[in-house]
């Protein structure tokens, strides 16, 4: 669990996409930021107010988070010394890249003396059981895609802002780095030994209220040969009582594998729904939401109406129209 | 690769049946095994020349085989000296016990001075890549379960020894700690990371003659929420041409989970032909392996022709009757 508030470090981000962490942080969970800091150089920008390390600490931030990458995704050299100095200022460092904090020698020198610590969102933190599959109280949403990256994790965080808002019990559940870094804890689940994953997700949702929704961040695809089993686990374990489909129009491949087209909404609708049945017969589909930003406004609108009106379910794009009639296919 | 011969090590096992993974190198690889050494108390037996650590050696035996399991499976104190004996002797050693040959600190110095290898074949022992889908020559049977542990390694095995018997190209391809031992190479796939699950099916089952078999072992079962995300892994990463049901037709539940039925073979076959399609959409459902080790002959007999009947597929207890059927319906 990562203490709040955060000081985001964009460091020298060459475009603002290179900081969509630090974005998603900001845009999900705004009362966690008390400000950035930038490097020479940086071409991203917040909005948010420019703080040196010894500011932000003033300010109360208790962790700087790395919110971008550079090329190769890996902690930049630059970065080291502002990194350095965060841990020696009292501050907690988290990140999500590929190489680890806990792999700087002068950065795990400077956190052991300032009795701060280092966590890589990457690594899992905690060892998990093999899953039982038993009933568990408490309800839950899970995401499951065409393919990967079609907005599963958007889609969870706007159902569950919506769900806030409205006053209900509803918790986001990170299964992946920046979902664990926006909400501050989870499982990341790409990096769990096989025979935990499911395990790993019934710990992530565990008993609760009657009335309260667990919003399951999805991984993968069903349909993706290289990450399938991941999504399997996920929703074996997840034992949802809601699936939220999730799709990109525009898209005319399996990401990262052009010899793959993407399955139908009613194939992913079929296979999600009979896998899902094993741990829970009285799972539905509750809706569809669809990422449409390649899309012009009239173009979404019709996309989104010719899918409704094919799958009969709510179908909408949570960026555009918000998450609302996700909320109130639930109840 | 586990260097050939073996010396089959039986430890102190209390009976014959905490001699499972010795029996099975035996059974399937005799010509593997040069002798088996018992210690005292040892009530195993598998026929075998009983041979020192010495003897062993002088007939040629390049790695001993930890083949027993104590009570909670776990490497016994009471073994070390002549494990340690071994290595010294210069053979390697190998292991799928939970507790680590490589955590034995007087082993591995025995196994450094000597210049031998310790092998922990719970333990992924390579880096494997991200599975890419693509199409490979040769071809792929896999062995799919309604449960665990209801006769998957054992079917294809009895089909590799058909095959080359029938002079087939024909080579089983291990996923377990038992089927690494048993042939000497593999990928333990319930202790791989889960993004790189698929492609380690991949690795183990690569392009080969267009004739050329592969028999993937199974793992879990697509029904089993503890496991399903392994079994997926298998089927995507697979790339099966040929899917064998595995069943054991007195189960009542799904192995330790008491509160889940198991599916009927008919639900598999759809669950599975459905999943796998997905990269290879000419796979087929060629047979069914039952695991009638509980039924007298008659009942057996009835149970096979029930299911044949009622399936329209080859089915057949390998044990029992050869796995010629399941063969011939392969081409």
């Amino acid at each position: 669990m990562l203490k709040t508030p955060y000081l985001l470090f964009l460091g020298d981000a060459p475009d603002q996409l290179a900081a969509k962490v630090a974005q998603g942080i900001k845009d999900w969970r705004p009362e966690h930021c008390v400000g950035q800091l930038r490097l020479e150089g940086c071409k991203a920008n917040l909005g948010l107010k420019d703080m040196t390390v010894e500011e932000a600490r003033a300010a109360g931030a208790e962790t700087l988070v790395v919110g971008a990458a550079n090329r190769g995704g890996v902690i930049s050299s630059s970065w080291m010394a502002t990194l350095t100095a965060a841990a020696e200022a009292g501050m907690d460092i988290a990140s999500g890249l590929h190489n680890r904090l806990t792999a700087q020698k002068p950065l795990v020198e400077a956190a052991e003396k300032a009795g701060t610590q280092l966590f890589d969102v990457r690594v899992p933190q905690e060892e998990y059981p093999i899953a039982d599959g038993k009933k568990r109280a408490g309800k839950r949403c899970l995401a499951v895609g065409t393919d990967c990256s079609v907005g599963k994790m958007y889609t969870a965080l706007a159902m569950e802002r919506e769900m806030r808002q409205r006053g209900m019990k509803a918790t986001f559940r990170a299964t992946g780095q920046t979902g664990i870094l926006i909400t501050g804890s989870g499982v990341p689940l790409d990096a769990v030994v096989a025979d935990f994953m499911a395990g790993a997700v019934e710990k992530l949702t565990p008993d609760n209220d009657a009335d309260h929704w667990d919003l399951i961040e999805g991984q993968g695809s069903l349909f993706h040969p290289s990450f399938s089993g991941v999504t399997m686990a996920l929703i074996h374990g997840g034992q949802p009582d809601s699936l939220v489909l999730c799709h990109e129009p525009t898209r005319t491949h399996m990401r990262g594998l052009p010899h793959y087209g993407l399955p139908s909404l009613e194939a992913l609708r079929d296979l999600a729904l009979v896998t899902a049945q094993i741990v829970n017969p009285d799972v539905t589909v509750t809706g569809i939401s669809v990422n449409t930003a390649a899309l012009s406004a009239e173009e979404a609108k019709a996309c989104l109406e010719e899918i409704e009106s094919r799958m009969g379910l709510p179908t909408i794009d949570p960026f555009r129209d918000g998450a609302g009639r996700l909320v109130d296919a639930l109840s």
